[in-house]
């Protein structure tokens, strides 16, 4: 077992009952302390550390782990470091904030790298070099599939033979609390008319998970399923906003664009695949054979559960969905497996995200376009008002967490308010 | 007039008759000088000039531009600032090299900046952020529509309407001279059967253009057709390499992903759109009306010849098409305020390639699909073997220039050779 990982394990900062961040999270972000130092930081409870001065201080001496590199405004030079490295920086906060260790406890510096939460902005962790979107839950492409060809011609014949994906925005990722400003853009909402500009009318969000990746592998070099673990840094919730009516008219044949490119959200700590192991789980039944290169070996599904919630200036945030990261017929080695079979180079840094993961009913879907069955089922807010899609002013908020044997590990959330269009 | 765009200038620096580099080009780029030593470059004839030394000597004194901008390993700094300081750039470069200027010609710096063109080795002269591949030209999508369904139905309804695109991979792009290998992957060559995993059989070029944006515009915000000239740095000739048959069984229904991640080649020289200026033209007519947002202002098509050579171990290059970049239907400013309009943001060192630039005879199509149509039309080579699409050990070179009252502004050209699948 990782050493950070044991469920014992207590710290001396108070951690309430619930949290998402318990000593064995650790996850990792960039923060902005004393309104402008950005750092590195991690979360234990509600308190945020900077690793930056923790590093400046000599508390963080870890071989190749140079102290300039927490002091950074993102998190990849870190990223560019290898596992061997990440699960050293991971086990040594773990060490030094456990309970039973006065070294930093003790010392009057606590004081210096210990913040509230409240007091800390969190920024965009990292500088996104490339995003891959998947589309790997296979409920969710059967239900557009349904809704756009028919029940029996749903999927695609490529679909249960390899992990449909395509290339993302990086440039328009934005982290958590980001408003999101509502796109421009043509449309053709008469099929027998000319296309329009205008406002987005069918805005939707999509629960997402996203992997980021660390290390990297040269242009030419592939990763097999068994060796993806050591490409994978960590994930984040992500929230793929879309403009339904945009996409569905610019996306054949080349695929979705400007209905996707104006903003993605991303929840600010990375959460390591490290702390994520225990919730390992099989993958779901394969119903067609699939190569070799794609075969996964192990448990290399995972039980995340996560929630969407909707809130608007009349109400409070109520739950829309709730659905699951087991939801994937794809697992991330297979995603990475793919995606670098061709010789595609991954860096640290780049994102590849999972497709919108929805469940198998109609409250784990995870999208509007699912969820209201294309504006069909509108659904009740606590206000009296309906939502066939997100209007302006509504806030999106993704939530998820892994939890056994007493043990939770979570994400915290990803919010974004939707402004008006200019 | 732009006073470095001057037709009757001549420089101190020889200028081979028929170059692509006369002292009205000053086009951009980085390079390794000395076997070392990283800089931005300039090109005149066959002479690589190094201005990371020519700024570290005084000779490059210009309000905001630092002379650590010039002595990069990247152009990005640079198309951080804006058309002001790269036109400012260009005109005191046009001035020092101009054949009555002593300055730097009687000077003993002259051999100390001023390289030949064999003795430096040209590097990805940007970091590129995020890459957009249009599909821009109408004979190039009447022709695969053609193929792939038929003639009446060859165009999608969307395509006079808007400038259709989408996300590419930019961590493989690299610089002319890179040698690309035949990537692996999943195809269904055999419709009735099961997917087959291997080399990729039928690899292609795609002959386009490729525009690297600077000054960048933020998240929210719009670029008119008006506008867009200002994020415009310049061009380059871009070979979007593509495995057709992994393409094919992947793309529907988000679009090309590892048939086109592989690889992407960019010749080394940034010409800047200033030193272009010279050849735009009228663009193609409108066949149907299209949206106001769209509406082009002014000439901003451009008459560019390209050419397209292949050669192998056993014969030269040879001819096998002739385009022009004027084979577009959607010019460059349209790309980029439709790629806006939806707030999405652009940032210095993008990459807005044009999609294959295929003229309207079977000699001017810009890829081995088009041009022997499928395979059903092999080209036939000096040894008499034939190609219906690319062979390993062949190497695809791309030409481009512009010509008009005896100016010659060209790009030199962007090459690579195929090595056998690992």
């Amino acid at each position: 077992m990782i050493k950070a990982n044991n469920p014992k394990l207590r710290s001396w900062i108070k951690v309430p009952e619930n949290s998402d961040f318990p000593i064995q999270n650790i996850p990792f972000g960039i923060g902005r302390f004393d309104t402008s130092r950005e750092a590195v930081a991690t979360r234990i409870g509600d308190s945020v550390i900077d690793l930056g001065q923790l590093a400046s201080k000599a508390y963080l001496q870890i071989d190749g782990i140079d102290a300039s590199l927490l002091q950074s405004n993102s998190l990849n030079p870190l990223l560019e470091l290898n596992k061997a490295h990440w699960r050293a920086l991971r086990d040594r906060l773990s060490e030094l904030f456990n309970e039973n260790n006065p070294e930093l406890r003790d010392s009057e510096d606590a004081r210096l790298v210990v913040y509230p939460l409240k007091s800390v902005e969190m920024l965009m962790p990292v500088r996104v070099g490339d995003y891959t979107d998947f589309y790997a839950s296979k409920e969710h492409a059967t239900n557009v599939g349904t809704m756009f060809r028919s029940k029996e011609n749903a999927l695609m014949p490529n679909w249960l033979h390899l992990p449909v994906g395509y290339h993302g925005r990086a440039s328009s990722i934005v982290v958590s609390g980001t408003e999101i400003r509502r796109p421009k853009g043509q449309m053709r909402p008469d099929p027998e008319a000319a296309p329009v500009f205008g406002a987005c009318r069918l805005l939707d969000f999509e629960l997402e998970m996203g992997c980021i990746v660390g290390a990297g592998k040269a242009l030419g070099e592939r990763i097999t399923t068994e060796e993806a673990d050591d490409y994978v840094f960590g994930f984040v919730l992500f929230n793929d906003w879309s403009a339904r009516d945009i996409q569905k008219w610019e996306y054949v044949p080349l695929g979705p664009f400007l209905g996707k490119s104006f903003a993605s959200s991303i929840s600010p700590w990375i959460v390591t695949l490290d702390a994520l192991l225990p919730f390992r789980i099989p993958p779901q039944e394969r119903e067609v054979p699939i190569l070799p290169y794609l075969e996964s070996k192990g448990d290399k599904a995972m039980d995340i559960n996560l929630e969407v919630l909707l809130g608007s200036d009349s109400f409070e945030p109520i739950s829309i969905s709730k659905s699951n990261y087991k939801n994937m017929y794809w697992s991330i080695d297979q995603q990475v497996a793919h995606h670098t079979v061709n010789g595609c180079n991954l860096k640290a840094g780049d994102m590849l995200a999972s497709g919108t993961i929805s469940g198998t009913t109609p409250d784990s879907y995870g999208s509007m376009l699912e969820l209201t069955w294309r504006g069909s089922k509108p659904l009740s807010m606590p206000d009296g008002s309906e939502r066939k899609f997100i209007q302006d002013g509504d806030t999106i908020i993704l939530r998820g967490y892994a939890e056994k044997d007493g043990l939770r590990i979570g994400f915290g959330e990803v919010s974004g308010k939707v402004l008006p269009a200019h």
